[in-house]
């Protein structure tokens, strides 16, 4: 391979020749062989170019950058945005937890492609721009990297994790208005209970996405703040006056979203809480999607010696060996994102307590797991959507076959006959294996016809939604 | 021991003579020896006598239940409420995951004590109340213990929690203003830094708790909802008309607390997300609890041979064999709470991810380390404010000392000499264990009298809060 | 109340008259007001009277403790092993990190009790025994609480909890062997698959208690091994020549347990991986009770609505409204209990990573984890095991319900008409709801007969145990 | 791109021309487009080539597989092995829960490739080999995908993690001994405590790095052993006799790793127990890398304002701002990879609990998340090593300073003037900032020349190792 020489203040380093990174992210990739090469998550990379772009705008309209500049760095900026730069961020996760070494991987990327832009040579002794003196003005890598990972989250919630819940949730509401007159038996304990309608099952899915959705909008207030302008400790040092709400008006314009300079940068530098409170509302709602993904797949088991009340999409070919027959995939896809999201939280809980004095220095660590939970969710819910919720029937006759069987029904009949009588009537036809109504009649408790009178299972599911 | 015996649908069962329990806690205490006895936390048999209070109310006002039997049973469970009939909630966190036979536990109680209010004697016959028909009227356990979990966790966590945060936020807060011009070095990555103010880092400190509070607050939105009125599986099955609504309101009257009824019962009788939602707010405050207690200590650690930049409050005798040796004890119990919130919050992610169909039957674990994680969350700042946060004190010597030894005050340097020069002269102080002053001087790059000039620690800490 | 006055090197203490303990345990009592009081596990203050007792022997033995002191401390140590100087420990698990509290409150105990045996009174100015120059003697609470914990958990795991799981295990064993001719549908993915034997089900819960039973032997090795003789930092500074190997061997003959001196002192102080690794042996556990309490419940649900191949015994009487119903409610405090532990499993961890240079300052906090991981799940095998396991039945009808209307055993066809004409039988049956022989025969791919020859599910359960 | 068309039972399939795969893998690739493509790990894909070569193997011998076929499945599973076949594998972890589809991907692509090696074309309609009849024969994904993940995690962990381990803990093991006569002070709750010597305290990392790796080990044992041969539900079906045994003795031979076949397959298949054990053994080695990587980079804190005992190596240039900053960068990225396994090990737990009947369905995400745990831990412990530890120096002066300044020193003068005046000389050398020789001068417990004489750190650190 063809390299040419780079150097920084601790001297030369060889660097691929076409590559434009320069010396110090050369070095992280030489220092830090863990796991796969490139494994910074690129919504991070992403998230980079459009604060350093925000940044040069800013520090340009506060007189501390040359228009030029400001206007080489921005094309440059919008070349990662377009994808045009892809390979050129070989930086793993594992690295300083400060997330220096990326930091410096897109200084050093925009500076160098920022000069080839202008119409330089990466081998040229003298560039149009600096990594640290000009791509890196008014910034640190302590107040950049945590903006980059809000700036990442809560692009990624907005626009995968929260969009892909909203329509697993349409689906299932719309699901719960067409099976509102379906009455089925209701199970608690795993055991038959009184009924209620397949509708009122769904309406609970609902109300749980709903509920996750504004946890995750409750989260995103505290994500929308930014850090960047505290540079080094929080303190602003070396950031023009007012940069820091500048700073964060141009992002906010560059993405579309809402972003705010955070309040206070000393809480932004040393502690990612907002973070781990993304993390807590995205765990949230990965156990609302395990329950969902158990229930449906459980409701769909059979399809002779389970409870088959649902069947689901049938979208790969069975076992092998087991000529027709067809699984949950989709539930357990879903369900075991849900796993991963709820070990991932715990990573992120242990990164964010682990901060000390002015920096937390889990950084990359929290970002990837936060981002990983996020991206999963709104994949897997629209995975699982798709592929299996648009596609659910309920299975009518065994539906009514079991709310018929089921002896809780007797429960209608308390206020009829007593608890005591419909008690007699329940354990005998369960020790007998008879129906409700034979019990009954043969315990002369009441007539067949007035069995049909009371025994109403429809009439038993109420009308709370 | 003296016995007495009770009766219910199953036989007959011996139960101590003078207990106000019956039959099914007599049952569950046999059938469940699993750790320490009692353990079902008391905050919840507090919040069942809210509830039963308040159902017997609304109960009575929509006409299904004699007034005269609601005046028994709002006695008996004022006398709960009062701590008069401790030693009658024998049962344990590890029984039916629905809570049942807590709930059945308080019936049986209430319905016993009523009795005898009433005149009565537990060996009557005849009762004046029937736990079922009466205490549990409108009533099923699948509602009521979720009920009674999130009006214990509701009031824990405004009047312990919240109260226990806020106090030491405020006193965080009076130290911050208090430490404002105490300039002192930065510390990143463990390593010095350029400066900031004692009351700078104590304010990210501060927001990071103003964040936790938050984040409660937002979860106790969810909290506040409840499912008193579904009933069985969430149908309201057996209810009177606009029971639901009504007994939340007596709820939130008896409590003075703001509980509504929940829009979605099938998701509140089998989903806890609103517990697992408050776990995590929880977890969240426990991590900014791990980061603030860390920092105290080690910023009070030596007091020769650590940072030693504060003295902490010295509230118990040294060492056995170290005499004068003073330990960060409040620290370090605060810390282990932080440890032990989080370790609750994956149980309760556990749990709150298994409910099946119209049943979350993990419900009493949930609510055991909910509860505990609250009620240690308060405690512990109280327990860490009263002896050791109000009683820190700055080492100022120390603090200057450090302070004037950073090789971090250089960055002042750069704007007037460059980088390039600065970094010579930090590298020189350095490698010869010299003042950057001397290296300064000895490079020939400025004078003693413009190292005076420029360098000023106090002129580096910024305007931001 | 009444109280005396105790002091310690920081001045006079008030502490109530009748308790042994002295001015250390109460300014703990004081300063650590968190949680519920004399939460301190029973079994750590245990493990200390059998450590207190052995360093006095060994002590004794090496020429630095009299043997007067020895006995007067022998037979305090005796009376808490027996019971009776209960409420004397009266401190949290939420105090200083290392437990020095707990240990002052033990060493203070023992020697006011042994002063009171000695024929002392409480009030008397010179007392027989000194807490720390003899009670404690070659000690420090550094390695005396580790090695409390160490003690405690070995003996809690030895003497419950592998003893339950055993039981549990037993039960499992003899029914796989009574089921081994009961051939069954089995289920994967939730699916109907083909058979298996309900024997065969059963043996692989016995394997997954047999592999953690093994697994938690594994980590008792490293839990054997005690860090007594360490004393402050792990130098074994101001302890007699042998000490360390001399007081381990005392301790084994004590408890009658093979606990020996830990080969790195400096380990055994500054980290807790033993502890650590029992927590993970006992998450293990965990995890394999979740799953067969989940399965087993699952079997027995119904009874008209479910799979209804198992009936589990019942316990309690159902539901309030619902006359008849049963809960398996031993398998619903077994997956909380397991759940539990998962979550204790992260705080243990958490913990343990968070000790610094010479001391893990984590200690109640994980020892409390631990040892509640070991007793919950002992207590709640052999209450699983009594209250249900034991009473399993094989619901012989619905088993052969479900066999028989598998369409999976369409696979024994394979070998006889070929895969694509055994899958055509299949879909036909599953599509039109017939039998496999209706389908086959209608299909004329093959005679009754031949289907009766061929289909046998008892064949298909292999030979594989 | 250009298209071929496969199908499979559910009909036609375009997929790209080029590819090996076939309809079920491409069916998957468009059903799971959840997170990046291609993420099931490199090693289960390594892991099925040896598993179906040795499967070829054992069928050909068992005489229900021709030789040729033998032959061709062994060359293409070669050619995966020499990773000629990169980029046939595009499946996600986010599939079905039995990792069926991944099976499929490798029968596919060995059954594709085996008809190329052998002279045939991608689109001919017969083909040499069929995936399910010849590349998995006496096979089910039940069966094969537990065994692969075994296989790749013993793999992995005796390739990659045990030798990262073994090489840190040496050179930890020589700094202990080439550190053995430098005393310094030791730190108790962060406070200065009695001196060790830095030899002594380095043994302390060693030991829990051996303890760990024989964690490992006692896991491995559990690993070891494989399901293959229980097909569809452990029974067993349609394997010759005597193929569950011969099979492991040929992934044995392979491998040249001690594989056998498990002794009940099914829990091999409905339980991955052995994979919670490995990732508790993992997370246990985390725990002990978060301390160790903690203590060295606060050891190393400075340079002026922190412990600064140690020297790490100067590996990147530091910050952009802060000239001559060099931050402990490999210990962040250490216990960066401890936080990660920590979490990942709750997901495993998880996974592990939820598995029913008879299939655990969380098998790529548990493979997942071990075998990235076992990868993070030997990368990270061989660039931890490399770039920090082999180069740490101790900083003799500051560890003197600090050694000599400790007021625990005192602790030696205790038998010589007693515990209450060491005190007194220990309280005033504090109060008024003294060394402990002008206090105790002052004071006239003593004369300069008998504290020379009896405090002598180097006799305070014992013969403990």
């Amino acid at each position: 391979m063809d390299y040419r020489i780079e150097h920084d203040t601790m001297g030369e380093v060889k660097v691929p020749a076409d590559a434009y990174w320069g010396a110090q992210t050369e070095r992280s990739r030489n220092n830090f062989k863990i796991g796969p090469e490139a494994s910074m998550p690129s919504e991070i990379i992403e998230a980079f170019a459009y604060l350093k772009k925000a940044a040069a705008q800013a520090n340009s309209e506060l007189g501390v950058l040359p228009t030029e500049k400001m206007d080489l760095i921005a094309k440059a900026c919008d070349e990662i945005l377009a994808g045009k730069l892809e390979g050129n961020f070989p930086l793993v996760i594992w690295q300083t937890g400060s997330g220096t070494q990326s930091n410096m991987n897109v200084n050093e990327v925009v500076a160098n492609r920022g000069h080839v832009i202008n119409g330089g040579a990466l081998t040229d002794e003298a560039k149009a721009l600096h990594p640290n003196d000009d791509v890196n003005k008014s910034q640190s890598s302590n107040d950049t990297f945590p903006t980059a990972m809000h700036i990442a989250t809560y692009k990624l919630v907005v626009e995968n994790t929260i969009p892909g819940i909203e329509v697993l949730r349409d689906t299932l509401q719309a699901k719960s208005e067409e099976y509102s007159t379906i009455t089925k038996t209701g199970r608690t304990h795993f055991m038959d209970a009184t009924p209620l309608t397949l509708g009122q099952e769904f309406s609970g899915y609902v109300q749980q996405l709903n509920n996750g959705i504004r946890a995750l909008k409750n989260a995103l207030e505290m994500v929308r703040e930014l850090a960047l302008g505290g540079t080094a400790v929080g303190t602003g040092l070396n950031t023009p006056n007012g940069y820091d709400v500048l700073v964060a008006e141009k992002i906010a314009k560059l993405t579309g979203l809402p972003f705010v300079t955070a309040p206070n940068k000393f809480e932004a530098l040393a502690a990612h809480d907002a973070m781990v409170e993304m993390s807590g509302a995205l765990k949230r709602v990965a156990v609302s999607l395990m329950k969902i993904g158990n229930d449906i797949r459980m409701l769909g088991s059979g399809p002779r010696c389970g409870i088959g009340e649902l069947n689901l999409p049938s979208n790969e070919p069975g076992s092998s060996i087991m000529p027709g027959k067809v699984n949950p995939t989709q539930p357990e896809a879903l369900t075991m994102v849900a796993a991963q999201v709820i070990g991932n939280d715990t990573a992120v809980s242990v990164g964010g307590s682990t901060g000390h004095f002015e920096l937390n220095v889990f950084k990359p660590m929290m970002a990837y797991n936060v981002l990983m939970s996020a991206r999963l969710i709104g994949d897997a819910c629209v995975s699982f959507n798709e592929n299996c919720a648009v596609g659910i029937e309920p299975n009518k006759p065994m539906i009514k076959q079991h709310l018929e069987n089921s002896l809780m029904l007797v429960t209608a009949l308390n206020t009829h006959i007593g608890y005591e009588n419909a008690a007699k009537i329940a354990k005998k036809a369960h020790a007998e294996g008879k129906t409700l109504r034979e019990a009954a009649v043969e315990l002369e408790l009441l007539t067949s016809e007035q069995f049909d009178e009371w025994v109403k299972p429809e009439d038993m599911v109420g009308s709370l939604k």
